[in-house]
């Protein structure tokens, strides 16, 4: 491992499937040194490194990212400043307090600003859902440039240092606000430091809200409903059929209140997408993030795709009727997790939440 | 076993937890025959009788029904005229074709008319929903007295031939229409038939519909919101709580939607009882039976709780967002358990439903 690829220095946070692509595509590309977090599989991955069979890059073997990490605390207690920290983890705000996106970059926030309080750090969010700068506007003082990711992917770790990308890579970079200089130069460069010519796909977003408010279109309406009942997409629509079926009753009106809340902050999502997220999802036999993350017995990521948009929508005054309902039956089969996980206590004998 | 009770005849079909003990009830009143249709556990019953532990009756032992038989078809090929066929089973029309209502009755209806076509038959159904009446109605040219039973009660049986009752039974019976003097007479009758004065609580329903609509308010906002994930009714409470909470979001607006579908007709349920309800079940940590149902891998009521309601509703133009989402979700589910019974086959290929 060595320094000797470019001036910047990335951190990627994250290495399941997702992660670890995006790693190794930053170091595929040599313009930047690549440190990644690896929690559960981190002597395996020091040892061997990983395995990659990749649509993009074919098959990579013992690939090592520059440095390697068990968390951020040890990444901090260098002298490394990461220009770019890139998150590729679930958001998940209401699981454990340690594991929300603040609580994770601390460290590496707190020793940028030791290292150079007059360099800017750059925080590449590449996850889910509209809102999830707030978190980080909130919590730190010092201002971070807030970079916005969205990624269209199928990677999947099979095992220790295994990983297999069966769907292209597909990411769309941009400022989440788009008067923040800073947060536009970095997203630029990070576009440039990400491409690998005719491999992955890659691209500068001009209006990130926007394109975060139309992938909650699918992800509100059909990624839920796929939790909460378990089943492909497909089996969704064709197992509650008739008038008052699948698509009219529940994918089309959620996707109709998402619609109206985006509109109630000025942002236009044609009613053609609707049309379009129904049709390229009927046929393909697949079971979304949220479906996935739920039969695994994880948490799933409610609030950044469902709460915050309800909470606009409570504010603007757009009424959810739809969205409501799936909210609040996904947030008891979100509860029913913690509890499980003995995040959340409950007292039979009271018939209420433990303190 | 002998004739010596009395001289009507009724026949109990299904002896689960709930059909013992009104068979039991019946048998123990002393004022007619009573036979039972016994499926799984029938050699045991034949032999050694049931053993019931009854918050009602006490400790039972060895209690045998005066006849008992496999199914329909081996009680019809006898000379014996039942002038009650009561039904306790769960009623799911969408289900196996030979488990409907119509279907497992068919065969005493037949002989009924054989032996006997100026006697009048009197069908009680002791189940949930609404609009259970009309399959039977459809079904049969000989015109029958179709009866209403409504049931509270708490039983289980354990084991073949033991059967748990910790919840006091209080049946209501009435005619499904008032203006059939038959059924009005039978209902009548009957009630007089299964009382065990100081034991059991048996009462006439003069307005079964009401009694119905009523019952519903329950089965159709709360029965199917614990079914759908799972939980017993506080959790179901406490575990989607804040303004988009659980009562505010799902168990209030569904009762709402079935207090305006009942109104459409005519009948007028109060809005206190909504609050009856959910503040009946707040306390109480338990699973309703759509919940036990389906958590069993067994089918639910989901047609006659809540697809009944929701033609009516469509039949009458009552909006109903909420149960029309409840009711998709529901629906899902049913078929996921239809297609694990084999009951519905999903082609992954066409990503359709098979033929």
């Amino acid at each position: 491992m060595n320094g000797s690829h470019g001036h910047k220095s990335c951190i990627v946070i994250g290495a399941g499937g997702v992660g670890v692509i995006t790693a190794y595509s930053l170091f595929k590309a040599q313009k930047c040194q690549v440190s990644l977090i690896v929690r559960s599989d981190y002597d395996h991955v020091v040892q061997e490194g990983y395995n990659i069979d990749s649509c993009d890059y074919g098959a990579v073997k013992e690939w090592k990212p520059h440095y390697a990490y068990r968390n951020t605390q040890d990444a901090a207690a260098g002298d490394r400043f990461f220009d770019y920290i890139v998150v590729t983890t679930k958001n998940i705000p209401d699981g454990a307090a340690e594991n929300t996106v603040s609580q994770v970059i601390r460290p590496l926030v707190e020793s940028n600003a030791r290292i150079d309080s007059t360099r800017v750090t750059c925080v590449v969010l590449v996850q889910n859902g509209i809102d999830i700068e707030k978190e980080l506007q909130e919590e730190f003082d010092h201002p971070l440039a807030l970079v916005s990711g969205v990624q269209l992917i199928a990677s999947t770790k099979l095992a220790p240092g295994i990983v297999h990308q069966k769907g292209k890579d597909h990411l769309i970079v941009g400022a989440f606000d788009a008067m923040d200089a800073h947060a536009v130069a970095g997203a630029r460069e990070f576009v440039e430091m990400y491409r690998n010519e005719g491999q992955n796909h890659v691209e500068f977003d001009a209006s990130t809200r926007f394109t975060r408010w139309k992938k909650l279109l699918y992800n509100a309406a059909i990624n839920t409903t796929t939790a909460l009942v378990e089943l492909d997409v497909p089996r969704c629509l064709e197992f509650a059929q008739g008038s008052l079926g699948t698509e009219h009753t529940l994918f089309r009106p959620a996707m109709q209140e998402i619609v109206a809340i985006a509109a109630s902050e000025g942002i236009t999502l044609g009613e053609q997408l609707i049309d379009f997220f129904v049709e390229i999802t009927r046929n393909l036999v697949y079971k979304p993030s949220m479906c996935v993350d739920h039969e695994k017995g994880q948490l799933m990521e409610i609030e950044v795709i469902v709460g915050n948009p309800l909470r606009i929508a409570q504010r603007n005054g757009v009424p959810t009727p739809t969205l409501n309902v799936i909210y609040t039956l996904i947030k008891m089969l979100q509860s029913k997790t913690k509890e499980a996980q003995g995040l959340l206590k409950f007292d039979e004998k009271t018939a209420r939440l433990a303190q």
